[in-house]
């Protein structure tokens, strides 16, 4: 049954399936190159654009990526884990820690693009802080990288009547971060929204993120809320998805 | 400057990006027809590999879909809104309300495909349960449905010495499912992990959920946990992220 089953799938997918079996196998292990187009042209007796089939297969998939000019290459997934509830719990910004340090134990997020502008925000971000569309918001964009590799775009949107003058308003907004400096504005974030999405990137996306082929992106979108129900702000952040796992942890 | 930016760019980037301003200006709305090969190639006078390519472009981002031999469609992204925390609380499956239903509201969620067998689990959710990896357990599948769109498969596994001779074991797990029952039996779950990813299919994948080309899937494992601190089901579920959002919402 299996048998025939596998008889009349196309060579190129038989191929992609020894290949992925052989990695679930451990016969190439995360990082290893996998055999190249002549390889498989010599094992499978096929052509070279069936051998290059077979390994799009795999990239189109996550599960293997090609380096150009060296090869492809098992995927190595090693995630940040990304714990929603507890980094952003008040213990954590209370006392000074970035919320971005929960994620990674020893390994370095570290930021190497920021900008801080007054622009208008997308309108469906206008909407949710109840601000004019129209009218400039102040706008935090930043890239994280992780071992040199960028992993994360974040554009962070906040009332400017709320961020005046404020830290929140210049590169680098001191120990505990934007949410440290709007609870000693009286705007203290209590209650938090995040929404998950993912897609495939933009080209822009993909560019910044220097993400390989069959890569999506996940996006999340938190809304910050304060005591009195207002929105104080809302980041949205594009993941690359090779690189983090979310993780919620609740009570029932 | 903006330009000659455009200019730099191959051509059917610039038409791709010309059709992506129309939608986004609601020239094209979601669920409109773009326009075909033929009306790209005479108003743009390019060749019809670079009007396909421009196509391409919005596919694989996942803004519009192709429906064989009837055109582009821009893509209509009504996505059933997930809310991870209340959907699991046990005001929603203590009264015998299905999880499900609070994705919906007026939208019908149906189960298509139900399978219950014992089986081994796979080595990461013996892991996580606790059981011998050689041993069966009870392995719940399903596929869910939403106007007659499969949007979720769900794969639920259970420890056998927990479930044994409950309707947990049969097609139909009653009011509330499987939390209710699991409660009936003393292992009342109390505490959730949800951890989520995002990758591109394999081919059974875009199969079962019927996904167009562009859409990745979002992957969520649920970990239940009782008052003993037991992993009490492990739940992996595969999801169309065209038609999710998944929502947390949570205190500070």
């Amino acid at each position: 049954m299996a048998n025939s089953d596998k008889r009349r799938q196309p060579k190129y997918q038989q191929i992609a399936d020894a290949l992925k079996e052989a990695i679930r196998t451990g016969e190439y292990a995360p990082g290893d190159r996998l055999p190249g187009e002549n390889d498989l042209m010599a094992t499978y007796e096929v052509a070279r654009m069936t051998a290059r089939q077979a390994l799009g297969v795999l990239q189109s998939e996550g599960i293997a990526e090609a380096r150009k000019g060296v090869g492809v290459f098992v995927r190595v997934f090693q995630p940040l884990r990304r714990q929603g509830i507890k980094r952003l719990s008040a213990g954590q910004w209370g006392s000074g820690r970035s919320i971005w340090s929960a994620d990674i134990a020893e390994r370095v997020l570290v930021v190497d693009q920021v900008d801080v502008v007054e622009a208008p925000a997308p309108a469906r971000v206008a909407e949710v802080l109840g601000v004019d569309p129209a009218r400039p918001v102040c706008v935090r964009s930043r890239r994280f990288v992780l071992d040199g590799k960028p992993v994360l775009l974040s554009s962070s949107y906040l009332p400017v009547d709320l961020v005046a003058r404020s830290a929140i308003t210049e590169e680098d907004t001191g120990p505990g971060g934007t949410y440290a400096r709007l609870a000693e504005l009286g705007h203290k974030p209590v209650h938090f929204r995040e929404e998950i999405r993912s897609r495939m990137p933009s080209q822009d996306e993909a560019d910044r993120l220097r993400l390989s082929a069959g890569t999506p992106v996940m996006l999340i979108c938190r809304t910050a809320f304060a005591e009195d129900g207002r929105a104080v702000e809302v980041n949205e952040m594009t993941l690359d998805s090779a690189s983090y796992v979310l993780e919620y942890d609740f009570d029932a």
